[in-house]
Parts: structure tokens; C-alpha cells; sequence
């Protein structure tokens, strides 16, 4: 099984420092304090020949992804490190993500035997084995916040806490590259069944590992995790269940599909692609039931499903993957079948947040337009998912539709799921809720904690979403107070300040700093939502910008010029496709990115949250109050619109009666809407996002 | 573990053939042809002693419930075969019943070698153990079918089929009592731990056992089986596990309650109905998570219960068992708690077919008004286990609004669960259904097969529900066509005719024929959405019919006496409470007892179900065209009524849009409703129970 094939490969080491020292070309930032990693040597690995890294940009000028040699790549990442949140609404989220968050968690995963499965195995611990099968990628996925956290800069303390745990991961690497916790003494026999394949999550476990690691690396240029994780791949998993395809697999959760891609971009190492093909691919030899397969989304061809079904989490990622490999290969059949998907998912399966995946059943995508509400599952990572697979498909066409995405989940169905304090989270995330259920809500820890650190890595990875190069200039996606400094892929340096009290305010002040004056196209996204938005060049109108667009000014760009973006921000009455039934009747309220929602506390007293309605009269757009409120939940624009409380009377309390056409009689109030991502932060109390209108 | 305590009991043999000596009362019908019992000695069963049964009132004349000796019950059960159902709409559907259905049944489990598992312990079967852990109790339901069927009158095929498992069945009794075919071999370890009592079903498949033994030894006087399962809880379970506690104990997935009380009602040893009561009081040595003990409904005492949630199928029947052991001692905490439940039930969580149980995730109630329709779950065995609940708090009560629920779910929820064919069945019931979901809702067979069976014994059971019996008289509970042949509790024997064509016509004519002239109320149920109900005796219209209520017409009745009930079909306009939120802006037709549906495929061409709205004007009440079609769906009153297709146009692609107050144009269409009941009898098309009321 661990027979090692006699495969020509390139194996040469790269140390971390050297990597290190490949700098990067503008060098605006201060230099990592102790970025340098440990040799290989101190790492304890001499018996082990170390794996190839390519240093190609150098490891801490790649992004998210390492699109640099992605040939079907439109858009190429910028570092994490490039992009400066100085202040502001991302900013405060980021300080309280590495402040309070990611430690936080550390000691939870440590509370909760997270660490001791693996020092177990090493000698270090008694304790017994802790939490379900895919708990090590709990640690993994911490570990790649931390990775991306270091990227924006150093945290000796951090990085410290990280390094101890992957000592010990690392250590627990058996001879012939397997590493996993859980299929160990007595278990191990299961190890890779396709049983334990379908259902025991050593692959996914396996791709946390390896973002993870890449994550690390990229943040220090310490290699060590990687060289571990390239090991299991090269030693365990390729010789084994490699293309051509030697024994059965099936990734059972997808999650490996997208590593095994990321690190062929960071190794060059084409068998690692190959053999996320084949796992994409289906192995037909498994015959797997539809319905586990469907469930799975996995174990057939990608390139066969026509829509999005089965476990949202398990889809997003599968699509993420698939998107990955088009990247690289180009594949038609893969874009054609990722736009279906992306059509199917946008047009009649995705909340106004963000959000997928509607049933708690399964944590699965729902029909067509079952969109419940209170009952929505919404779960943390499937929102993440959402925007980490509308990340490749922009990267992939540059097109602003999956922005829209990435932005709506961002700001909503994905900030939601981490108090404002960084210390509860959401696993799900509905968009009606009554504390009388006996739920509750947010939580400090699940024993399926997938969500926390999930949360943690993509609040520590935003920089890198807020810009992508092309070839022919760069592209702004996300507005907040921030510094760029990079350079275009024509390697001219280039600086971006962004000025802008967004999402509350809709102007955003862009200067454009090229390291000298330069010809090249600035996309400025115009976000779906912008109706009437204005752009301006140095004072000067530039026309064509539209919703939902990228508006490109191509000019000579010099020192000071300015891009000025006014966005009207306007609250938005938004109405549902009337196939969602749960919103029929409905409407609910946008202003700028932010969905907002109406908590039963904010409300006049005595009035409940069942029984108001919004009242429109025959108008469209409303007649919202915007106040900002500083002190309100970290600071919030709080709307207010007049309403009507309707008294059904006693005639409503059966719950099945005579129809009667009379409309139930109503006193008006002032209702109460404040961001939806800001909601269960005070007591336990009402909260709806899609509010009745009084019929008139 | 089976050590026999020496607990003094009454043990002697009532030999099956001297219980079937014991001839009924009225003696109008046929005896049964081969009823009489297989001695012990035929049953090979020589070397252990036959357990007692009560032999009062005789073994055939023993109801659903035999409550002859319950002091807290007002009401009691008449047996099967005392009601011969000739003609009608139940008659149909019954002879279906016992000559495709129960039939057909049996030769899929054994296909699906569920009856191997018993063979394959006794040397008859090489086949592996087949099905889920509760497999079991899908022969013992069959079985009660099969049972009930017997009571009904003769059937020899059925008879010896339903022997030769039964002799197989018994023949894996081990010495110690202990009977089940999934808890052996290397598993037997297992058997009646605590983990295997919460999941493991054991003592649901005994439940089940002892309900299919005393209904086969109710419809043929033979006690084989029933003996056997009076072996295991003299035997194995109350040695062990019986009051004092000795062991702990937890159901796990209720059933073995009701049971155990019924096996008291038919032994007379009180132990039985002591352990049932120690299982409703939960075991508080176990300290069971709440979540388990939710889903469970078991293992917290029942008289703590607040609210319906959890398993919807083992909170019904917990509710049976906490009913029955209300009857047999007249514990208020429990009635007070029942009526509660109910109330939560009926007012907050019960669809209008009488369904009940929202969610797919744990098969469970969902939180109040939490009714989704094309999500529904709606199990037929929850349907059955609301039924089955009313008709014990009925007997306790004698209060309509118990048959009204019973009425509801069984021409509703449970009558849509079997294919008109007999050969289909539905798990889920949902409200509203679309093809396109790739969901197929009717299937000869399912994996966990207990709504089959469970549909198939409550029509073979149905006769049994028609009427029962007071200390003041008789009430009639349910209308079609068919002739009660029985005496009151004084002795005097009564003929009952209806001539009806119920549910169709709302005319019902009662010939009430006593032995001798003689003096007795008959209370005659006026269901709850008999709006004007008319009651005439002889002619002679009698005051005080109100819809909901039993009116009592106390007289002295003499051969030749005519009650005419006359109850108005006019369809009526149903509007759910507001808080329902799927069907807020919709209504639901109902027609008499039965609910209506819209299938696709009766609507007109090109116009799609999605798009209708029904259009009342400002009426209340729709001015409905009603039709029998002899033809349709096995005969069944077809109604239409105006309406409207919606033209959404473009604007109504996207799935979120800004809001516009415009309504859509529409062009008047004629809609076309059906009894829900015959739904997915033709080929696959959408259905929906509630639809859009067109805003005017």
C-alpha cells in the first residue's frame, strides 16, 4: 500500500529563508519580524528528503490562491499582506478576529482534547480520543487563520501557539505519510475503506491540513507543516490512489479537490492537479447510491451535475475545486457546468444574505425556492463557501455578478455567524428566530466546530479579496479604509488608498499611486445594489458606471490622482421571487450591502414582533429614518419606517378557522431595523428579516 | 440478568378454545370459521407454563381497546367485528385492503427478508440479518393487520400465513424469554444496555409484538404468539427491569407503554400496567441529555411534558400510553398534562389533514405554527399515532372535539398515505408537491417499512372505531354505510344501520333497532365543520345539534326508529391562523370531512399550478361547482372554482428584485380541486392544499 513508485520527480529544497529572501518587489511594508522558518533540520527531519516548493512569486507575495501561473486565471490574487485595513468597519472586525477570536478558540480546542488526539499518538498525553472524525481539521483550519493573520503581519504569540501545535501534528506523521488522528490502533484497519473514505473525512481532514499549511507557510515561509502535508500526498496518497488511477477514491466531503490544487500551484507538482481531476472526475468503480452522491457531491462526475443539492458545505466546496481546475486546465466542460450551478444556486436557492443551504436535513440545499426563514439552516461554512467559490469564479472571468456574491455573503450571511465581541458564533444563520424555541443561537463551541475557525480564516484572509490584478491593470472589489501596496503585473508599483466610512456612507475617496506615471485600465466595481452610483476621475465625471458592473477607466494614471465613487445609499425595500412561499407577502430591507433585519427589543413596547406589518402605501422605495447610531452594537446605521400593528383578535388564536375576507384592524408604529449581521447580540429576543406589508 | 424472582402470581391456562366457547352476546353474525386456538401442545410449547389471560369479556369480543374493566374510561370500545362496513367508501377501501394491500405486504417482507431474520435463528435461513434495527416490528404490524382483518371475519390464506410467521416467529424465543432478531450473536452483548434501550428499539419491536399478539388472539382466540410475548415481560423484562425499578429502563421510541397496558387489559396483571408507569415516569438514574430525551419523548417523566416536540411518531405514542395508563387509574397530573399537549398539538402544530410532524430532521414537530406544506414531513405513522391518541382521550372524555381530529386525519393525512391500488404507500404526506424535486412519493416498498403495515391494521382496525359505548347509551362517531350488530352496557342488544353515502352526501339515515323497547341516549356526533346540521328522530326534527358536540336524544327506542342527520356539503374557504407563514395570502378547501387539493394535471392547459390564486371576491365562502365523476380516482366529488393565472412576467425572474406595488396582470381560469386523500393516484404533477387568494 505505502509502496513507493519509481516516479522521476523533482525534489529539491527550497529553505524558507532563501524563499524569505526572494522580497518582494515593492517593499512599502516593514518586513515580517521572525518570518524566517525553521530548517528543516531543527524540524527533525533529516531521515525524510524535504519536498519541492516552487518560490515563484516568493511565498509571502502569493495570495489567497497562487493564480501566478493559472492560465485560465483572468484575475490574479494580490497578497494578504499588500492590503492595509487601517480602520473602519473591516478593521474593527479584523483587530477583535486576532485579539480575542483566533485565541479564544486556541484554548477551547485545547479545552476540548482538539490537541491531545494528536499527543496522544506521540506519547504525550493519556487522554482519550476526543470529538467526531473530522475533528483535526478543527485545529487545521485554526491554524490557517493564524497563517493568514501573519500574513497581514507579524504576532510572535501567535505564530508561537501555532508552531507548538504543529509540532505536534507534524510529529504524529507516520513512515509512510499518513497522518490522521482518528484511524489509528484499533481503527486503522478502516483507514481508507471506501466506507471510511464516504463517511470518515481523512481527505477533507487531509485538504485542511494542507490549506492550512499553505496558509502557515505563506504567512512565515516556514515550510514544515507543508513538507508534512506534501509527504502525505506524495508518499501516501499518490502512490496509492494516484492517477492512473491505482486503487478507488472519493473525497466523500470535497475540500481536498481545492488543496491538492493549491498546492500544485505551490509545488508545480502536475500529479497533485491529476489526482484532483480523478477525484472530481467520480471513480466509477465505487457505485456509490445516488443519494449518497448526491449528499456527497462527490463520487461522480462534476462535470454531470446540473444542480446544486445535497450538503451545502460538501457543494461549495466541490465547486471551488471544480473552479480551481479550470483554472489551471481550462476545461470548457467544467466552466459550462460551474455557470449552471452558479445560475441554479443565485436564481432559486440563495438566501438575500448570502446564505445556502435551507434545510437542516442533511445541512442541504433545498428545492428549487425552498427558501425557509426561521427554519433556514444557513450554516456559517456554507455561507464561506459561497464566497470562496465566487472568489475563483470571479478570478476566472472578472465578472462583477459573483462580487455581488462575495459582497452579500460577506457582509451578511457570513458576519453574522461571529458575535461582536469575536467569542460566540453562529453555526446556523436564519433569518426569523424566536428565543421561545429553546434555541439558542450563538455559541461559544460546538463539538462540530467547523464554523469558529472557519469564521476566523476569512476575516483573517479579507485584504486578500479587496483587489485583483490583470493583465492589463487592477480591479477594485471591496471598499473599506485601506492601503494597497503592489504593483500592477507589468511590475510598476502601485499604491491605493481607499477613504470612505463604508458600508454606512456610500462615498469612497480612491487615490491612485503608481510608482510613476502609467498607462493601465482601473476596474471599479460598481456593486449590483448601486442604482445610481457616480464616479468621477480628479473631479471629472467618468460616465457608463452601472450596477452590477466593473466600470474600467483606462488612462494614464499618475501620482495623486483621485477616483471618487458615490454610491447612493438609500435604504432598498427588496421583494422575493413569488415562489418562496415563506415570502410571499413579504418584503425586506437593503441599504448599501447590508441586509437589515428588526428585533423584537427595538420595538415599541408592547408591540410584537409577529404582528407588525411595513407600511409602504402604494409607494416603492419607503420612507426610511438612517440614523447612526455609535454606541449601538459597535456602531450601526439604525433605520426606522412606519408600520402597523395588526390586532387579529381572538378570532386568530384557532389555529384553522372560516376564512373571512375582513382585514384585521391596526394602530400604526414606528418600526425598528438594524443590520442583520448585528442581530442575537443583546438578550435573547424576536428577530425577522422579512417583514409582512400592510395590505392597503 | 434472568434469574426468576419469586414473585407470587395467578398462573393458569385459559385454553384458547374455552375462550372462544364463551360466545358473544348477540350472536347476529356468523362465528368465525377456524377460529378456534392452537392448544399449547400443538405449539410445542409443552415444557414451559402457558401465562394467564382473562377470559372477560371473551377473547373476540375485546375492541381496538378492551377498556371493560378501565375505570377512568366514559367510553368503551366495541369489538371489530361488531361493525360490518357493506358498502361505501370505506368498504372499498377495505377489501383493497385485505386483498392487495396486507397481501402484498407480506410477500415484500419476505422478499426483503425480514422474515429470514427469524428463520436464520432457528436454523431455516442461511441469509444475512436484514433491514434496520426495528425490522422486527414490521412483521408484528403486519401482523396486527392481519389480526384486526381476522376480527372482521374469516380469511384462511390470511390466517396461515400470518401462522406459519408467527410459528417462526415464537420458535426464536430464547429460554429466558428474550425475543429479537437483531440483538444476537455477536451483538447480544448489546441487548439492553442503555444505549441499545434509546436507539436500538427492543422494546419498541416487543410493543409492536405484543399489539400484532393480542389483535391475531382477538380475531382468532389463538394465544401462541401472545403467549410468548407474555413470556418475555413475565420472564425476561419485569424480573430485571420491572417495579421496584431494578434496572434501568428508558422505551427509548414509545410503544411498549400502550402495549404493556393493553397486555394488563387482557391478563389482568398489574405489574404490567406498573412497568408501563414506570417507563412514563422516566428513569432518572439514566440522566439522559435533553436532546435525546426530546427526540425520545421518553426518559423524563411524561406528566413534565409541556409541549409537543421530538420524534412526532414517539410522542403520539407516548401519548397513547399516557392516556391509556390515565384510564386504567385516574392520575390527573396525566390528564392535565394530555390536555395540554393536545392543545399545543391542535392549536400550534397539526396540518390541516391532520398530519402532524413538520420536520424531516428527526421526523419531528417542529416549533409552533411551524407548518411548512411542500417540506412537510406529515409521516403517516404520526398521522395514525394522532388518531390512535384521540380515540383514547375520546374514550377518557367523550368529547367530540377528540373525533373531530380523528376524523380529520383519517379521511386526510392517514387515507393519502395508501394508493387507491392498496399497493403504494407514502412516509411523508407533504401539503404541497412538485415532480421536479426528483422526490417520488408513493413506493411499494420503503427500507424502515412501518408506515406500510401501520396504514394496512388502522383500516382493518376501522369498524372498531365507528361507535362506543356509554353507561347512558351508545355514541356513533363516525358516518358510512354499514350495520352495527352489539348491545348496550346493560346487556340490551342493538342493531345499528346507516344508509349513507357519506363522505360524498351529508345525509345520513340510522336505523337504531334495540333487542326490546328501551330507554338510552344516542349521542350523535355532529362533526365540527357541520356548520347547520340538522337531526331529525322519525321524522321529528330534534333541537340542539351544534357543530363539534355529541346532541344526545335520550328516549326510549324501539325497533323501527330512524335518526336522520342531515349535514350541509358545502365546500368551505379555510384560512390557517396568521403565524402560519407558509400559508399566509392562502386557503384551503375543504368539503365535508375531507380536505382538497390541486393536482397539475387538472388545471387547464398552459396554465401552471405555481401561478394560480383562487378568486372569492369579497365573498367568503367561493361559489364551488360540485361533481361526482364515478370515473375519477375510484369516484370522487370533483369541485371548481373561478380563478386566476398570474402573468409575473420577467420582472418575477430574479429570485430578489426591488419592490414593485404593481400586481401582476392575470386572466380568470377555472381551478380544479380533488379530495388530498386521492392525490399521486395518476401521474406525476405538481399538488398543492393551499393556495394564493387573488388580492382585489
Amino acid at each position: 500500500m505505502n509502496k513507493k513508485e519509481d516516479i522521476s520527480r523533482r525534489r529539491f529544497v527550497t529553505s524558507a529563508v532563501s524563499a524569505g529572501a526572494a522580497a518582494c518587489l515593492l517593499s512599502t511594508r516593514e518586513l515580517f519580524a521572525g518570518v524566517a522558518g525553521r530548517s528543516n533540520q531543527e524540524n527533525g527531519l533529516t531521515q525524510q528528503s524535504a519536498p519541492a516548493l516552487l518560490d515563484h512569486p516568493s511565498w509571502k507575495d502569493q495570495g489567497i490562491e497562487n493564480l501566478s501561473r493559472s492560465p485560465f486565471a483572468k484575475l490574479k490574487n494580490i497578497p494578504v499582506h499588500a492590503v492595509t485595513i487601517d480602520s473602519g468597519f473591516w478593521a474593527k472586525r479584523r483587530v477583535i478576529n486576532v485579539e480575542k477570536s483566533i485565541p479564544s478558540m486556541h484554548d477551547l480546542l485545547e479545552a476540548n482534547g482538539r490537541m491531545n488526539n494528536f499527543r496522544r499518538l506521540i506519547g504525550k498525553s493519556t487522554a482519550a480520543q476526543s470529538g467526531p472524525v473530522y475533528s483535526d481539521s478543527d485545529i487545521y483550519k485554526w491554524t490557517e487563520a493564524v497563517g493568514f493573520a501573519l500574513q497581514s503581519g507579524p504576532n510572535p504569540a501567535l505564530r508561537a501557539s501555532a508552531e507548538k501545535f504543529i509540532d505536534d501534528v507534524v510529529a504524529t506523521q507516520k513512515a509512510n505519510g499518513y497522518l490522521n488522528t482518528y484511524y489509528v490502533d484499533d481503527k486503522a484497519a478502516l483507514s481508507m475503506t471506501v466506507q471510511t473514505q464516504t463517511t470518515g473525512h481523512e481527505l477533507y481532514n487531509m485538504g485542511h491540513y494542507l490549506q492550512g499549511a499553505i496558509a502557515f507557510y505563506r504567512g512565515t515561509g516556514d515550510p514544515k507543516m507543508l513538507d508534512a502535508g506534501i509527504r502525505f500526498v506524495d508518499d501516501f496518497l499518490l502512490p496509492s490512489y494516484g492517477p492512473p488511477p491505482l486503487k478507488p477514491i472519493v473525497s466523500g466531503h470535497p475540500e481536498i479537490e481545492m488543496a491538492l490544487i493549491e498546492l500544485y500551484r505551490t509545488t508545480g507538482d502536475r500529479r497533485q492537479l491529476e489526482l484532483a481531476r480523478y477525484i472530481l472526475s467520480g471513480d466509477d468503480r465505487l457505485q456509490l447510491e445516488p443519494r449518497r452522491t448526491i449528499y456527497m457531491y462527490s463520487g461522480t462526475p462534476f462535470t454531470a451535475r446540473t444542480k446544486l443539492e445535497g450538503h451545502a458545505v460538501r457543494a461549495m466546496y466541490a465547486c471551488c475545486g471544480a473552479t480551481d481546475y479550470y483554472m489551471e486546465t481550462g476545461d470548457a466542460t467544467y466552466l459550462k457546468t460551474l455557470h449552471n450551478l452558479w445560475n441554479d444556486m443565485t436564481s432559486t436557492k440563495m438566501y438575500v444574505t448570502g446564505g445556502v443551504g435551507s434545510r437542516a436535513a442533511g445541512e442541504a440545499f433545498g428545492d428549487a425556492y425552498e427558501l425557509p426563514n426561521a427554519r433556514a439552516y444557513g450554516e456559517s461554512c456554507a455561507a464561506i463557501g459561497n464566497m470562496m467559490w465566487n472568489w475563483r469564479m470571479l478570478a476566472v472571468t472578472g465578472d462583477a455578478k459573483f462580487t455581488d456574491v462575495i459582497e452579500r455573503a460577506l457582509y451578511n450571511g457570513i458576519n453574522s455567524g461571529m458575535s461582536l465581541d469575536g467569542t460566540l458564533y453562529c453555526y446556523r444563520n436564519p433569518l426569523a428566530f424566536d428565543p421561545a424555541t429553546g434555541d439558542k443561537i450563538r455559541n461559544t463551541w460546538y463539538d462540530t466546530t467547523c464554523c469558529p475557525p472557519n469564521l476566523e480564516r476569512t476575516f483573517a484572509a479579507l485584504p486578500g479579496y479587496f483587489y485583483s490584478t490583470s493583465k492589463d491593470g487592477i480591479y477594485v472589489h471591496l471598499y473599506d479604509n485601506s492601503e494597497l501596496a503592489w504593483h500592477l503585473e507589468n511590475g510598476t508599483g502601485l499604491k491605493i488608498t481607499q477613504k470612505t466610512n463604508y458600508p454606512w456612507d456610500g462615498s469612497v475617496e480612491i487615490g491612485v499611486t503608481p510608482a510613476e506615471a502609467s498607462e493601465f485600465t482601473f476596474y471599479v466595481r460598481i456593486p449590483g445594489w448601486a442604482e445610481r452610483a457616480q464616479v468621477s476621475v480628479n473631479g471629472k465625471p467618468v460616465a457608463g458606471a452601472k450596477p452590477g458592473e466593473y466600470l474600467s477607466i483606462s488612462r494614464k494614471w499618475a501620482a495623486g490622482d483621485v477616483v471618487h465613487l458615490k454610491m447612493e445609499m438609500t435604504p432598498q425595500v427588496i421583494e422575493a421571487n413569488p415562489h418562496v412561499v415563506e415570502d410571499a407577502g413579504r418584503v425586506a430591507v437593503q441599504r448599501g450591502p447590508l441586509v437589515y433585519c428588526m428585533e423584537q427589543l427595538d420595538q415599541p413596547s408592547g408591540v410584537k414582533l409577529d404582528d407588525v406589518a411595513l407600511d409602504l402605501g402604494r409607494k416603492t422605495t419607503g420612507e426610511f429614518r438612517s440614523e447612526f447610531k455609535p454606541d449601538l452594537l459597535g456602531g450601526v446605521v439604525v433605520l426606522e419606517h412606519p408600520g402597523a400593528s395588526l390586532e387579529f383578535g381572538n378570532a386568530h388564536e384557532a389555529l384553522y378557522s372560516t376564512y373571512t375576507p375582513d382585514t384585521p384592524k391596526n394602530k400604526p408604529v414606528a418600526l425598528t431595523f438594524i443590520p442583520y449581521y448585528a442581530w442575537a447580540n443583546r438578550e435573547a429576543t424576536q428577530m425577522q428579516v422579512w417583514t409582512p406589508l400592510l395590505k392597503t
